[in-house]
């Protein structure tokens, strides 16, 4: 270890100064006193209640929003957490995308999730492209773990369409800890958690139907593919069981009486070309009974295919396990209203809503001769053009968005089933023009028991006109609606990047993430395990470099603004390892690692440990720093690896 | 091509109806005409004419910005463009990261861009890793093109530190279209274009000095480590010149006369620890002197290194390149007043701002005798802790952020000059609170010659306590001020993801993007020439699939909500290129092509082409769909790969 120095001024922890305010200008310590100069920090204001007031929804500067929203990212692969009604995105949450700030994609943590959980086909796919992770995705649906019909702040779960996966979310780190792959399924869609009792599944949908034995044998034969329904064990993150259906899945939901779930199909025809796909007048929803699958499976009445338990749902199989309600055309959406009894299906090619009544399931699974539509059919409002989502106010009213209309259209249910009942009521209160084509909507706690009705978001896929242009690409465009009785006001255009698919808007009081890393945090216990072997306190400042074969452990400490080395050296061809551990504990104090040339960068939280292995390339000087903002001496956190010529 | 189906519905153009708002529901078309049904398309409102009104600078919904925001965002490696004053994110621009929504870094048009400049030395450092391209970028500084002192609303020019790389992007199209390596220089962090009589050069800083020849050879002997100075030929991206210096590289910027550039050192030591870094009081600002550098250029006063011609303008060698003013202590931000004549050098651990009158450097290079700092020192006022970067208003005022006392400080530079010189004078107009830790800053075209001092933007490193908790990674903070005469208003905080490092903001009469690509792009020319070759006119519907040996190209078109192939067959192991030409022409109406498993999904903007390239990697069926939303059927816009098993 000759050619490592210990930087002369670690420990210090110069920005403590700045955090309790303490002013050392003048006297106290030359040059090393102007560093921990004075911070003027205001405390901001915490004031909880935002309505919108005319034309001001926006909090002012330092005062918090009352909801967080979670958003998926669809094709960039992120979470994101923004501020409701500000619409101000707080954060970005890396997923299945490469994050080339924090490092997710490259640190030995986060490959560890993104593989640990891989099956052995995707690594095939993966070699074959080169790769040993996918750097990409698609992140449709975000949706959190339920206890008793609310959002219990515990866990974030979502979809990866592109390669079939789901992801769970930390919801006290914001940070993933499962990413899974689903045999069988072909690109997850739609995702719920169940709501009753608890959140013991994620339900998710496969929406693109393969050959079952899908290597190359079958293409042509349409009545061999399949689809699946999996329920996922949300507390192990594995596949519970699968259902194998007819027709593919769109989007799904579960009740609140932990009975149901159900999904939607707009190509129940398993046609493979548009014409084929939208021929049929009616398409389904499929309804699965939780407690019977469950039974089934107990009672062996399954096959196994790629380790999961499959039970045969299809059309004119065991009733028992699903029944399937036609709906017509091309149903999209499905949501459960927190009424606990009507679940709206948006008819996409049709202008109405399918209004079920869940209550009345049971009767379907009694008797398999009934009309399944009309057993369970209690509603179906002409709403507009192209309806996709609806979401809900807990008072009794829906809001569906209309894609080919532009709008969005409120009404009321009980009016709905009134009409439908030959009563000569209009269900409609009112349509609101949205720029432009809508898709998803959310209304705050609205997918939950706790269902408030303040705020109304509209996900639009078009924004065209209503920013500058910023070239043939443009942003889509959300827009935020505050609900004052049956007014809806528009407050803010919020332009986004590809693509604001779907979110949840969860009250703040719900959520409550740590501000620090909890030292024992298993996200890094490969590390913590490592260092026992070398005989490294990673909790403590540290300094060792560990030689190992061609393998380098390298073990630093970081603290504004320091690393605890200020060079290592290697040699070229060397497997190397490094670990930082940040031992600053100040809220907002995140240090990072940058390797000159190596393509390296990771993140490393207050009191977190971070990884990340590289070859060392080819002989000379590297400086390494620190790219996360962290000291008035932040451009001098550095240091050099020197790679000496292979023996 | 037997495997191949047409689609029945091609080429109708379903979204156009929603465009031209026409109304076909009912009667035309049945089911078709649902789907072209009335779009509510409301003009927004271009109404240019923004200024806080008290609790209120955000536009109203449909309200356009009056300024563009081009931010560089640090380690996350993208150009991010806001609009100003609402402080929305209009669009992200991946530059060095990999992008997972447009597949930049995998597309074969992003990564012609991304290796067709690369260095040899990087592709070793990179094939040492697995990779063929960087994955990541740490980009520091945007800055626009200028003529005769202004923006000229062609380029944008940004840097890599993570990797040594500068890049460019095209304001048509808000995309990069070039991004070299720099050689010799590590680690680029300071960037800024030449302001007069145009951008010919764009002027590079290297930060890291490692030794002249980096082969692992010299370790530690400081004395033989060098930095270098670029000068980038802003036309044709290549490196012009180089400088080699004393002490290494920090900010930099130019004149209004096209005669200088010149940077800070906050390393003059050479040290390679902090203590080391930290030693002397005094550090320096090099200034180059551009036309003695060119003329010594031409007169074959260099040397060669790595095909770059490479001047020496160390300390004590030839003094007609180079002068070295010295500045207290580890100077950080130099930023040149739209007066054309002062230059603002923030202190960082100095509470100073040292004011040089550039118009003075002449004599400088005339008598080397001469006390530099004396020469052409006119001010330094003393404005608090941690100055580290300042703009100007227009109207011969300057803004410097303090760090470490966490505020701003608005003060005026005659009356510094004044001071200096003896006068009873206070130059601080105002200082204010900001939250937390300021960067950079900017206000309104304030690095030009139209700085219209209407807004002051903070790019704060910290947010702490300003938005709700998000986990122990928390968002920075950009807080943005409404000047109105000596008065700063506070008028919105913007929590952004790592980095916003700095920005422009610049009046959006600049900025002409188009709405739709151009046929004939150069983005896309190796994609037409390989066409010409496969006969395939990629200007209009196409549906062939080309093999060639074990290479196979698809050539598919796409419309709304259809690509022209339904399906297409390959075999295992066949290198696939899939080219998509997106034949929709309206604003807006971006398609996409994700391949299931595969990891592949890409951007394909209204009239663009782009192509990807991968392995088919076992048989079987695998869906491709569109994931940018087009159209009420962008579910249905599917089709599928076969691959058959390898003969």
């Amino acid at each position: 270890m000759s050619d490592q120095d210990k930087q002369g001024l670690s420990r210090r922890g110069f920005m403590g100064a700045t955090a309790t305010g303490a002013a050392l200008l003048g006297g106290t310590g030359g040059k090393l006193g102007l560093l921990g100069g004075a911070a003027a920090i205001t405390a901001a204001s915490t004031s909880a209640s935002w309505a919108a007031t005319g034309d001001h929804a926006t909090p002012a500067p330092g005062e918090l929003d009352e909801y967080y929203g979670f958003w998926s990212s669809g094709q960039a692969g992120e979470m994101r957490i923004l501020g409701v009604p500000s619409m101000r995105e707080l954060m970005r949450v890396p997923v299945f995308n490469r994050c080339s700030a924090t490092g997710w994609g490259q640190t030995n943590e986060s490959l560890k999730i993104l593989t640990q959980d891989m099956l052995p086909q995707t690594k095939e796919y993966l070699a074959a492209q080169g790769k040993k992770v996918h750097d990409q995705g698609d992140l449709h649906h975000v949706h959190m773990s339920f206890t008793e019909g609310k959002y219990d702040g515990r866990f974030l779960f979502m979809n990866d369409k592109a390669n079939t996966r789901v992801a769970r979310i930390r919801c006290d780190v914001m940070k993933p800890d499962k990413i899974i792959d689903i045999p069988n399924a072909k690109a997850i869609h739609g995702l719920r958690p169940q709501k009753w009792p608890r959140t013991n599944y994620v339900f998710a949908n496969g929406e693109d139907e393969v050959p079952m034995v899908n290597d190359g044998s079958v293409l042509n034969e349409p009545e061999k593919y399949v689809n699946f329904f999996s329920a996922i064990n949300a507390d192990e993150m594995t596949v519970a069981w699968q259902v194998m259906v007819s027709g593919n899945l769109d989007n799904t939901d579960a009740d609140y009486e932990g009975k149901w779930a159900f999904s939607t199909s707009y190509n129940s025809e398993m046609g493979m070309t548009l014409p084929e796909m939208m021929e049929a007048e009616m398409d389904h929803v499929v309804i699965f009974n939780i407690a019977e699958i469950e039974a089934g499976i107990a009672a062996g009445d399954y096959i196994e295919l790629n380790g999961v338990k499959v039970i045969d749902g299809r059309k004119g199989q065991n009733k028992k396990y699903t029944r399937y309600v036609p709906i017509p055309n091309s149903p999209h959406g499905i949501n459960m209203a927190p009424d606990k009894k009507h679940l709206c299906i948006a008819g996409k090619l049709s202008p109405t809503v399918s209004v079920l009544d869940v209550t009345k399931f049971d009767t379907l699974f009694e008797d398999d001769s009934v009309d399944a539509r009309e057993a369970v059919l209690v509603a179906e409002p002409e709403l507009g053009l192209g309806p996709l989502h609806t979401c809900f106010d807990g008072q009794g009213n829906a809001f569906t968005t209309l894609f080919l209309d532009s709008q969005v259209v409120k009404w009321n249910i009980e009016k709905a089933i009134r009409l439908y009942n030959g009563e000569d009521v209009d269900p409609i209160i009112v349509k609101k023009d949205v720029h432009y084509q809508p898709g998803h909507n959310s209304t705050t706690m609205g997918e939950t028991l706790e269902a408030d009705g303040k705020w109304y978001l509209s996900m639009n896929k078009f924004s065209k006109d209503r920013f500058l242009n910023v070239g043939p690409l443009k942003p889509e465009n959300e827009q935020l609606f505050a609900l004052n009785g049956d007014e809806m006001e528009l407050v803010h255009d919020g332009p986004t990047f590809a693509e604001p698919h779907d979110s949840i808007l969860v009250h703040r009081s719900v959520v409550n993430p740590k501000n620090v890393w909890d030292r024992n945090d298993p996200m890094w216990a490969d590390a913590r395990a490592q260092a026992e072997i070398d005989g490294v306190d990673i909790d403590d400042y540290q300094d060792s470099v560990i030689r190992d074969g061609n393998k380098v452990r390298v073990w630093m400490s970081s603290q504004a603004p320091e690393f605890s080395l200020s060079n290592f050296t290697v040699k070229q061809g060397d497997e190397v390892t490094v670990y930082v551990t940040n031992l600053d504990d100040i809220d907002d104090l995140t240090h990072g690692f940058t390797l000159n040339n190596h393509g390296v960068a990771m993140e490393v939280g207050p009191q977190a440990t971070a990884s990340v292995t590289f070859t060392a390339a080819k002989p000379g000087v590297y400086w390494y720093y620190c790219q996360w903002f962290c000291h008035a001496l932040h451009m001098e956190m550095r240091g050099r690896m020197f790679v000496e010529p292979a023996a």
